[in-house]
């Protein structure tokens, strides 16, 4: 048995059995091992960034890793965008850059460079270079649980080509997972009296307190004591929908979100960051927490604690009685006239699919999904954690792999679906439940906006040309049909919303560019 | 005047008068800035690697440097490729990468990480953080300084956002550009002596040395002493064609490298490094020079020496006579029938237009494409220098804007195209004179073939199909229409010829999907 063979065996063993790809020479034995472990599923991608985003999206559903296979550091340096967002999100995953062989590094060929440097930055807590064939087996087993965590993580393993290729594998033995360590009944105590006192307080929810049970119980210790229930911008993971607690979301723009801060008295942090504005603006603060409201930890998302049980016990603590589905609302009338985010957002709630999952990179033609489709039916949402567009879509494979019976719908930018958009081509091969909705405002319309916030008064024609994609127009119907996905435009809220439901209707992947206006 | 002002005006007044960019909010001043310095031309990319890769492209055509605008870490991470590959093939590329403001990154928002990290990757002697606005003048003439070497490299600015958008910019004053040093007399007599001796000698050319002056004084030497010329496996730049001397190049595959210089007791390497396998391969060297020959420097890549003078003194002492253009081969005829490999590089040689620009991404099916066209009218071949695929179209962006009088044939593999499809959108924005050739044949054929180079025997469905773009088939035309480029499919040669004169007859970027079958 070769080190590949051992490596596959090691991750099928260990619960990954899903692997997104880009290979090139220096992986070839790892893909020719695939044939020798049935239980694991290769997933080809035609560009890194698809793949790593791919196995965050896994990653977001399914609570375990998928791994990566990457082509040395070119190949992870094409998926680092999506693997920052990965670590952003906290979610486990296991990278494999393949490298040369060891003897080959002194040489300097034309495809050697420093990985390491590279990997440091979206695998700061754990970077690996397996160097015997032995080893590798118990490299990979390392692999998992250090991406496992708590708190999950991005963990990168460096595979020498030689190391993979020689005779002398050996099955990694893979230890019991750690679990989420407790949170101090003291805090909960200490907590729970604030709750008590009755002053203006928010849980300001993030990580895994926004998953099912985690909302159930900050929605009781809401009933119970007032509190207000806000959670991150941008969630790795919302389970939302009927009869669900729904939080508000912070506002992206600062100037909102100052504005939703500034009553309360109390901010308790739960699997969140105290909340910061996303960029910093000339003469404005980066921290949102007004003076006179004093924060509180819960736990922090590097903590890796057990939040929800913790959450559950707060609630217990206060006395809140057991969970109960709020009664479920009407689904919105189907909009018609004119396509716009507001009529798009109304189309999409009032079609969603029970079961859906969400992959939101819609920027600002997204503004009112969120609002809309609060009490549509049960459904996931995954968003923009770490910043770096080009994620919606390759998100959206991940999560169609991991819940095959779930659809799929990812509502993305046009300017943010191009950095990616080969993801296509992944969701047609794999005939991958996704609806898509480009929506298409022809410009990098946030920004428009962002110009304007961070005091750039003086405009002019050239700067303005930087952020408009009107010259040429793109044709995503176009682009869809190059890689395999059959696609349609629409031009208003009827259309759109009998698109989507034909959709629903069919399995494998669909592509709906809306001419939705930009809203600024 | 603010720090972006500043900056911009001092990359114009150093020659760096065009930025290749993909902006965020963190660059807005930057962007900005653009209208208040009329002599900065701004190129739009819709992803990170088509503004670092149409870098290296402009900076091999005109010897000084382009900027490059990106966002953050994401952002250098998905330019990283191209970077990689414009350092290995010592070009000069001033990387201007925004971040957060200073006092903003304290609050770890989502799109902070370790920029400094990722760029000492493909910027191991040049990356500075520019600190306050007062210096970001002076640090920006400091890049192009060390961009520009010799030898050149990637130099990398950190630009908080703050440096940029606060007042009090002072203009960089820049230095006088230092010059290569000259080869030490005594080398070039010891070489001389080498090649007196009339043993069997090969010149190993690399770098500066395979422009126009260099091969010329090339062949003086090659004529007085029989010595053999050949030529870096992927050349940076090799000026070529009709009457100009014509080096073999090493072969890609190490099994013919070895025959090539099996023959050899000497090779000089001028500014070339001595000459190693692309990968390792299980049993075999890495090192291709046979243990009888010698190897001899006339100077290495990373000396930055006067190779070009060196070379012109060698020829000098050994008395050879000026230079002659060498009578202009016959074009080839037009190639008729099925369209192959072969077809395709005779198509190419028939039609190529003098003062061309190739670059050459075509992979396996190039395999003909050096040979057919060396008697073609004079033109500039760029290569894969660094091997990270997804340059080619990047690279014909670069070279068209540098080089607006002549043609650029991009003729790319389609795995390779994927990586950096969006440049077609760039190439129609910027009304670029590009043809780009798309060999469709529908796999990564190269793996195909390295897959049973690297020993891995036993291969099965699952293997093959990782290497295997036929689930589903891309439609490069619907592709190229999507983004802006008239498109049209081949799949005879004599369709292939017809097209391209078309493209060149005509202004503006154009593409032929050539379906090409697998050479292998």
């Amino acid at each position: 048995m070769n080190g590949a063979h051992s490596l596959v065996r090691t991750l099928v063993a260990g619960g990954v059995d899903t692997c997104f790809m880009n290979p090139g020479t220096s992986e070839m034995h790892f893909v020719a091992a695939l044939d020798g472990v049935p239980d694991m599923r290769g997933v080809l991608a035609l560009f890194e960034g698809v793949a790593t985003g791919a196995a965050d999206g896994y990653a977001r559903m399914r609570g375990t890793p998928a791994a990566v296979l990457l082509h040395l550091g070119p190949g992870l340096g094409n998926g680092l965008a999506n693997l920052h967002n990965a670590r952003k999100a906290r979610v486990p995953v296991v990278v494999i850059v393949g490298d040369h062989a060891l003897p080959h590094l002194q040489y300097d060929a034309p495809l050697t460079s420093d990985i390491e440097t590279v990997a440091r930055n979206v695998s700061p807590g754990w970077v690996h270079r397996s160097m015997a064939t032995v080893d590798l087996g118990r490299d990979a087993a390392a692999a998992i649980a250090a991406a496992m965590g708590p708190p999950p993580q991005v963990a990168t393993l460096i595979l020498p080509a030689d190391v993979s290729w020689t005779d002398g594998g050996v099955d990694g033995e893979h230890t019991v997972p750690k679990q989420r360590a407790a949170v101090d009944g003291d805090v909960i105590e200490r907590i729970a009296r604030v709750l008590r006192a009755g002053e203006p307080t928010a849980l300001f929810l993030g990580g895994v307190a926004l998953g099912e049970r985690g909302v159930r119980a900050a929605g009781r210790i809401a009933a119970a004591t007032g509190a207000q229930l806000l959670a991150e911008t941008f969630p790795t993971r919302q389970d939302r929908g009927a009869g669900l607690p729904e939080p508000t979301r912070l506002a992206y723009l600062a100037e909102f979100a100052v504005m939703q801060l500034q009553p309360l008295r109390h901010l308790v942090l739960v699997d969140a960051a105290s909340p910061v504005s996303f960029f910093a603006y000339p003469g404005k603060e980066s921290d949102l927490v007004p003076a006179t409201c004093e924060v509180h930890e819960l736990g922090l998302p590097a903590q890796g604690l057990d939040i929800v049980g913790a959450l559950e016990q707060l609630a217990d603590a206060l006395g809140a009685p057991p969970a109960e589905d709020a009664p479920a609302g009407a689904r919105p009338e189907r909009p018609t006239g004119a396509l716009t985010a507001q009529t798009l957002a109304a189309a999409v709630a009032a079609t969603l699919p029970e079961g859906a999952i969400v992959s939101d990179e819609a920027a600002t033609s997204g503004l009112f999904l969120a609002g809309a489709t609060a009490d549509a039916p049960r459904h996931s949402w995954l968003c923009l954690t770490g910043g770096s567009i080009g994620q919606g879509m390759p998100l959206a494979i991940g999560a169609a792999v991991a819940c095959p019976d779930r659809r799929v719908l990812n509502v993305e930018a046009d300017g943010s679906s191009l950095y990616t958009l080969q993801s296509l081509w992944t969701q047609s091969r794999e005939g991958l439940d996704v609806t898509t909705v480009i929506c298409n405002n022809r410009s990098y319309s946030v920004l428009n906006m962002e110009l304007q916030r961070v005091g750039a008064d003086a405009v002019g024609p050239k700067a303005l040309d930087m952020l408009d994609l009107q010259r040429p127009d793109i044709d995503f119907v176009s682009l869809a049909k190059g890689l395999g996905v059959p696609a349609v435009r629409v031009d208003t809220a009827d259309d759109l919303t009998r698109e989507l439901e034909r959709s629903y209707s069919e399995s494998g992947p669909r592509l709906i560019e809306a001419m939705v206006p930009p809203i600024i």
